[in-house]
């Protein structure tokens, strides 16, 4: 640290000083002081400084990061506007191909920034994940297995962006009952 | 500033003080010299571990604002999944509003963030917002007015996320050239 404080090997008073060395050493000690405290306020004052440059760099950086999302979202827009404007002209197969690309696209987006959805039928409720939304009964399937997703749950890593919205598998049902809402 | 150093109104040394006291001095200034610098160091380890910190909460908090953006654009995402699922059992002209919704809650989505496309087709060419890809010629429109959006622009507020790709009236040309690429 460079503005650490180094005291001079001088101003160490000698035990039997006179009351003139004395004198001058606290002379000495007082300017070493001074220069402490100035040291000190400078310190803090560019500290004051860093706090708010960080606060507004901070502010710039998080709108950047959405930014650049929202440039990568542009194009995927794009397409969905032209296969509209084509739509009527088209025949509904290729619209429908058009616009199921759209949909790939964006999920293309959303991979590469990390967040990903799972096929979860058929595998165990995780209530970490998912939300259970009603019972459902389903011999065919394992007890508390996930049968339908009524909305798509994404993820970052382990950190879940949206559960799941599920109806479970419930094996003790004693009649079968709807899938659904 | 509570760190701030503030002399004891006692330490201020006498002109004709005996060496003894003249000593006392010394080591009252000696204290407080190594106290102040121990404030220093105190205030440049907090300033230290600000930065590191605020370098952390600056990635959580860009991270979390595109993560948001994120969740508010999964619903979207859900629609136009639900109307490519459903496509092939409705009309054609039914799927064709499903999907026009989808754009309309995207544009919805980038609205609330601040970021809006203008329509610009007969208004006057801006190089600070528009990106002329050719030139057309059409003497109902005055000269330099855009004739075409080939891509649409996107701004926030006085800042351009991406320039609108345009063709441009051009009253010059000898001959009317076809709009377009």
């Amino acid at each position: 640290m460079n503005t650490e404080y180094q005291s001079p090997p001088s101003t160490k008073p000698e035990p039997d000083a006179t009351g003139g060395t004395a004198a001058a050493e606290s002379d000495a000690l007082l300017k070493d002081l001074a220069e402490q405290k100035d040291l000190h306020l400078r310190l803090a004052a560019d500290f004051e400084n860093f706090k708010k440059r960080s606060r507004q760099e901070s502010e710039a950086r998080a709108a950047a990061q959405k930014e650049s999302f929202i440039v990568e979202l542009l194009p995927v827009i794009d397409n969905l506007e032209r296969a509209l404007a084509a739509g009527a002209l088209r025949d509904p197969a290729q619209f429908h191909q058009g616009v199921e690309m759209t949909l790939k696209q964006m999920q293309q987006l959303l991979h590469r920034h990390g967040v990903e959805s799972e096929e979860i039928v058929g595998k165990p409720f995780d209530p970490r994940r998912h939300e259970a939304l009603s019972q459902g009964h389903d011999p065919a399937q394992p007890d508390q297995a996930v049968l339908e997703v009524v909305q798509r749950g994404y993820q970052r890593g382990a950190r879940v962006v949206r559960p799941a919205k599920v109806v479970v598998n419930d094996l003790t049902l004693s009649k079968p009952a709807r899938h659904g809402r």
